[in-house]
């Protein structure tokens, strides 16, 4: 089911390109050993990614689709932030702006399927549970690694702001948390992938990262067999609880 | 591949008399017509189900590792809410309380491949842009039905209220909205869904909903072409755009 290499390669090769002739031509800082590592490899290549963000956006007034051309950035910080700066933008803001904090979003096209469940148990052992394949007719096999970490704050409606300065600290402090944790998740994703990968080929040139430790050359087996343990709960508690609802999302709220 | 349809048959009597012999037995009312169609097809069963749901969650202070068990449920509606009830429920808080609206989530597993590929373009193109497949290494194929549609706000922190009853108004009202479009868009998962089955079975018997018109037996070509379009493009979007991040969410956001 699975494309040549050689059909993969010229896939790999025209995307590749394409990026490198885009506007901003380069990948986020905290994502680019993540992205160098993949496209290492003969087998996976990134086809997008954001590293994560804090944004603030404004949008129109209520009533009818909202179209994208329709929405006004006000803000947006790939790194932790301050409140004065959300303050200071919030007071732009014209219709219905609303805080954002967008976690690590990455695409990697895959060659094989089993490339791709490799990849998929790597996330979701990482904490990107909501990561998911896409299987098109065509035989391109996307792997989006997504974040169940969020946080979405309606601030103001009609360009009035809804709430304090002292309020917006507080998101801030939160926003801020929850990007650190992501930093902390990409690190995660890093070493089990390059664990994973060196596992399959001992004589692989590691990538640069400081804090991988010999250990963790296990980790691929290990990766197995929690993903293993979780599909099996899942099945069985997502269902017993009280309204067929999964609390899982209660762990990601609040780290 | 695949597993036999035997094997595949045996899971899903073993899942479905599960679900019966759970503490609630049944399915969210607003999902159930969706999960019936399913489960009426061989190659299909479902395994979890929530039909989207507007929760009051309280979480510990701050610091540490949050468990599960740490967080306790303030409220939780399957339909649109009063805002009173709401700043009811928030009277209550102890620690930090985070309202969230949750969408529709379904998790589906399905016979083959190409079983899942059908329901991701039909999940895709009813406005569920997360959803992805998760194949395991025994062969057990699973599509997840996931928005981007959410809302997440922090409210108290040590059981004080940071915002006033104003603002919990506006944000029921938010909350609210973005169930009715999610109802809207169980609805046109249904409906496209349907269409698609009938589509490759003309003699399947129709599921109870007042709302297919015969034109919809085409969605099924539709869809995939509709998906194809939504792939190409976002290969060259989303690496061309300022800092490599999609802005597709901002669709999402107000709608």
């Amino acid at each position: 089911m699975a494309v040549s290499m050689e059909t993969f390669a010229q896939w790999k090769n025209t995307t590749l390109e394409k990026l490198d002739q885009s506007r901003k031509g380069s990948v986020d800082e905290r994502a680019r050993h993540v992205v160098c590592l993949l496209n290492s490899q003969e087998r996976f290549f990134t086809t997008s990614s954001c590293s994560g963000r804090i944004v603030l956006m404004d949008g129109p007034p209520e009533g009818g689709v909202v179209q994208k051309k329709d929405c006004r950035w006000l803000f947006i910080s790939h790194d932790p932030c301050r409140s004065e700066d959300l303050v200071s933008a919030l007071s732009r803001s014209s219709g219905e702006a609303v805080l954002k904090f967008e976690a690590f979003v990455l695409h990697v096209q895959c060659h094989r399927l089993e490339d791709a469940q490799l990849l998929h148990s790597v996330a979701v052992n990482s904490g990107f549970r909501n990561s998911g394949l896409t299987v098109s007719r065509s035989g391109k096999i996307i792997m989006a690694v997504r974040s169940t970490h969020g946080l979405e704050v309606p601030l103001s409606h009609g360009g009035k702001l809804l709430v304090g300065a002292e309020y917006v600290h507080f998101l801030t402090q939160k926003a801020n948390q929850k990007m650190e944790e992501n930093f902390r998740r990409i690190h995660r994703f890093f070493q089990i992938l390059q664990a994973a990968l060196t596992a399959e080929s001992p004589d692989l040139q590691r990538a640069e990262d400081p804090a991988v430790t010999p250990g963790e050359q296990e980790n691929q087996a290990a990766v197995y067999r929690r993903r293993r343990k979780r599909q099996q709960s899942q099945t069985h508690a997502e269902r017993d609880e009280e309204d067929s609802c999964s609390l899982d999302d209660c762990l990601d709220l609040f780290s």
